[in-house]
């Protein structure tokens, strides 16, 4: 039977991956150095005979390699998720998402093993003049170390499936949310009503668009899109698709759906703007028809996955205690 | 007076912008580990007392900080050039290039230095499907560990340019040739005539065709480009130029320059296929209206330019002992 090998295994989708593989029948390996990663979103797998959770950092290509041995699909998810404060510690996501993902590479070249998925992001764009932004928009200019180290680590990718044959999916995806969403704008707003229902402080001035995703549909995107073989097909051995749905929200619509869900009629003070931090990108749509085309579609809107996230948020309040 | 730092001094391009910029009146600190680069290179630089040389490595930060200290201005050249054997050692354009970047962009910052000029490549656009390729073709996706290299770089100088309000000048040169050119098709070619004058090995059918320029005429459009100040009126505070000649030519093409130069006839032996080695791209010429729109135009054809390569090389034979 496949192995599948996931790195970041206790964070957000890493952690809904698996469990959504061990469901299927699959064996799992997961990895995490629980930097960020939640044992508690490990509980139903780690009940699992077919799941085994080894602890690690990617850093450590010695035991990344030997953690890997007898796997045969990976699917590299770990990454440093803390896009905000990038200008804080520059070196972060040159780490943890370069040179992880060159670990990640060498790790299975060592192993031989061949086929990779990453999760990549929509903001690789930077600030598209296209939106919906297809695959093959104009060569963007990167205006963030995290897109940076997020388009470093695809050419790396790439370049492994040209010269060494490997077999890679790259997913843009835009924001996920769902359930285990523990960062971004309704987890930091649901905190904030947690500790002060009257008034909700908002960067920005409210009218940034996201276009969200649910994390069960962008497992569907991932799973149907390696299950038809695309890499075997595109150029390079690569297959890059952008995930999302073909509609958006502004932040504003994102709190009125909150406020709904919750009964809550929060007085709202924006910070101004029209970015909520330097390097942040006003508005990631992507453009959806390559994945369409292979027969993949969201199952949620926008507004159905916002409440699943709060609904779950709601019944999970343990992640604020744990993050604070 | 403004004082520049090379990183890459002693190499092909950094030793000729020192002289050109010392012959300018202009202050050098210059930086190399002479992995590749070579003293003799420097003879004329280090007799004058504008310059400096320091000895030391993109890997060791304090040490490069330490150099840079007092200087306004960096041009990065340092670079592992060895993009043919990428896949024998993957990981080492990922440290001399990605991450030397990321080390002389930090120097930069503890030194509060924020204008750099980087040497990125042609090759950064893959097998791209717009020929003559501009800036603005369509998102590539990376064929070869260098070029994926020198894209992370990119990426990491745009990055400063919006989080730091650094200026940065990002070229992207076809192969550069002149004198002092110790790697490539020219090099190669007269070293083995000087070895066996009647025959010629080519990799590849002779067909694949490059636009190469001028090292003179590439100084020129770098120093030009940066003393219009381009980057100030640029988006994220980067300019980003390819530079090369609107001709290109094939590698039987330069081929016959080589031989009529030396008079010799020698068989040819093609080693078949439309490609040097895995990852080799078999036509990079750029769109260079951008750069041209500033004023700037060469001043050498290709075939000009081959033959004063040529004649650098017959009067400099060391550098093959050298290399050897």
């Amino acid at each position: 039977m496949e192995i599948s090998f996931i790195t970041g295994v206790a964070g957000f989708i890493g952690s809904n991956l698996a469990d959504r593989l061990l469901r299927e029948g699959k064996q799992v390996v997961g990895w995490d150095n629980f930097a960020t990663g939640q044992e508690n979103f490990l509980v139903e797998a780690l009940k699992n005979p077919r799941f085994k959770l080894i602890r690690g950092d990617n850093l450590d290509l010695a035991a990344l390699t030997q953690a890997m041995a007898g796997c045969d699909f990976v699917f590299h998810l770990a990454a440093n998720a803390d896009v905000r404060f990038g200008l804080e510690h520059p070196g972060k996501d040159l780490q943890q998402n370069t040179i992880a993902t060159f670990n990640v590479l060498e790790a299975m070249r060592a192993n031989g093993i061949r086929r990779i998925a990453f999760s990549s992001t929509g903001s690789v764009y930077g600030e598209a003049e296209t939106i919906p932004t297809p695959e093959t928009c104009a060569f963007p200019v990167q205006t963030s170390l995290y897109s940076s180290s997020k388009v470093a680590g695809e050419g790396l990718i790439s370049s492994y499936c040209e010269g060494y044959k490997f077999e890679g999916y790259i997913f843009r995806f835009v924001s996920i949310l769902g359930e285990r969403y523990t960062h971004g704008h309704i987890f930091d707003f649901y905190k904030q009503l947690l500790e002060h229902p009257d008034h909700l402080k908002v960067l920005g001035d409210g009218t940034q668009r996201k276009s969200y995703l649910y994390v069960g549909d962008c497992l569907d995107a991932v799973l149907h899109v390696i299950g038809r073989g695309e890499a075997r097909a595109a150029k390079h051995n690569t297959a890059i698709f952008n995930l999302g749905t073909d509609k958006y929200v502004q932040v504003k619509d994102s709190i009125g759906y909150i406020c709904r869900e919750l009964g809550l009629s929060p007085r709202l003070e924006f910070s101004g703007g029209n970015r909520g931090w330097v390097g942040d990108n006003p508005f990631i749509f992507l453009d959806t028809q390559r994945v369409r085309a292979t027969g993949w579609k969201p199952a949620l809107t926008i507004e159905q996955g916002i409440v699943s996230t709060l609904k779950w948020l709601r019944a999970n309040r343990w992640v604020y205690e744990q993050r604070s």
